[in-house]
């Protein structure tokens, strides 16, 4: 599959951050930015833009606030043609705190939002398009939206009202297979005229780089993916496969090989990502897997009959 | 996704078998056996019916003969409506061997077989209908001999020869995904009338769940799974994704959770199978997966870019 205007985006750091609490040290992210810059990703995205009026430093690692200066200490010296952004959660960011875009080592902001704030994601991304980013609407949990009038509503007021470069069909529960993706993307782009449509695929049914295929077959062309799959519970669309997919020249796959073995292996051992039954059970329910992750912290791990059976009875009540 | 038609062939004991030398103990065969009947799944494949003239008992495990006093002993007093299959490869099999119908534990025969063999395999096929069994013909390494001439007559061969149920895409290397398991599926079922079309995945790009449904949507009604995905290198579409997303309400999916708890997460720490990198690397590269096996049987097994850089200059030589 090769189409010129795919663009690729890797986001191991940010969606990675939320199985460590953001808690990578600057050699790690150094790593990981320097072999994405040599397989010739279009873009890195190293973090959450949250406030840290609303989160304590102290709780919290460097990349849930990614800092300009932290930036700029990891790509110190590395050459790279990979565009840097950042993610913003709606009402976790104090956006005036950002600096214009001509200060910072920042390429794109992307405004991560439910489809019932949508308003205020526009109103964000408006401003951090005046601050002279490039900048993104990522549409949260869109298996429970799907189909809504919410959504055809906020799809409309994106198009109308925002400067938006792409806007991102995001499936955090993982429920998305097949149908359900290519109904999504001929939804949004028969209404998201002006901007792009983007895919963030989650594997807790070993879906996300199934479903970022078939965004691909329908016209999606800002595609998210993390090395090894590395992210929230069951993790995202593994950036090896995707590469290995795209049949543009551009990409180098070797160094995402060597990221693998010599980081995200010994990662692996500490943390743990990927498909794995309480995650399965979630997307199978179009549930968040914050139950799922729970039972995964606790001494009942692999109990997954009582768990299914738990949300079960969860879902009658 | 409810179609009366559907049909799931569980074959975790089959396909299994391929990681451990078909050394499985009659206990955990009857634990295996026990939850599929729970679970209402149509089939289980219980091994290879290969001839002891060809190969060693005292090298190999119990299902790589499945005799029918084997089968006997873990299904004794189980109640079920499982039928029992068995796999018979073209060429390894002593089919004057095998019993009739009427004296056997044993409902289906499966021939497995590469295109060029489609002959022997029709021959074998009959050979097993004319005992009285079920049959079926299964078409391995299929992504190789996509659109092929000889794929083109093999169909036509065993539509016009064979007296066979189903007929099924093997995809052994991993190597389909969406687009290309729709144009096989109909390509099949343009020239297969007289019988079903089948589906076996393997999960080397994590496509094996994926690329099921997508033969479903275009009407493969005979689906293999394996429990949590067990099976020769990066393993097979997993069971419990694929009751978990068929809707016909006589699957049970409980005893699946329950039997992955106790059978197979401790299997797993024992033997290796799953989405790991030098699979991935076989599946992208449309390669059988025993150079990768034997990498990850190796003390490199972790050195995925020489591997991946390996096998490139092999395929240009």
């Amino acid at each position: 599959m090769y189409r010129k205007k795919i663009k690729v985006l890797d986001c191991t750091i940010r969606d990675g951050g939320l199985i460590n609490n953001h808690d990578f040290d600057h050699r790690f992210v150094r790593e990981v930015y320097k072999a994405i810059s040599e397989s010739c990703v279009d873009y890195i995205e190293l973090g959450y833009k949250n406030s840290d009026k609303i989160f304590s430093p102290e709780e919290y690692g460097l990349w849930k606030f990614t800092r300009d200066e932290d930036i700029l200490k990891v790509i110190d010296g590395i050459e790279s043609n990979t565009k840097i952004t950042v993610m913003a959660d709606v009402g976790r960011c104090n956006f005036d705190e950002i600096k214009e875009k001509s200060e910072s080592p920042v390429d794109m902001i992307r405004t991560a939002t439910y489809v019932k704030d949508i308003d205020k994601a526009i109103q964000m991304a408006n401003h951090f398009h005046e601050k002279g980013y490039e900048t993104t609407i990522n549409i949260m949990a869109i298996s429970r939206d799907s189909g809504s009038f919410e959504l055809e509503e906020g799809l409309h007021q994106i198009e109308e009202e925002s400067h938006v470069k792409v806007v991102y069909i995001v499936d955090s529960f993982g429920n998305l297979y097949q149908e359900t993706t290519e109904n999504l993307v001929k939804q949004f782009k028969s209404i998201i005229k002006k901007s792009e449509v983007g895919f963030h695929g989650h594997n807790h049914r070993q879906l996300a780089f199934g479903n970022t295929i078939e965004a691909i077959i329908h016209n999606a062309n800002y595609l998210d993916a993390t090395v090894f799959g590395i992210g929230r519970a069951a993790g995202n669309c593994p950036l090896e496969l995707l590469i290995g997919f795209l049949k543009n020249p551009k990409f180098n796959i070797s160094p995402i090989f060597d990221l693998i073995s010599k980081e995200l292996i010994p990662l692996r051992k500490k943390i743990e990502w990927g498909y794995l039954i309480p995650y399965a059970i979630s997307g199978m329910m179009n549930e968040h897997p914050k139950a799922a992750m729970a039972l995964r912290n606790s001494d009942k791990k692999d109990n997954y009959r009582e768990f299914y059976e738990s949300l079960l009875t969860t879902e009658l009540e």
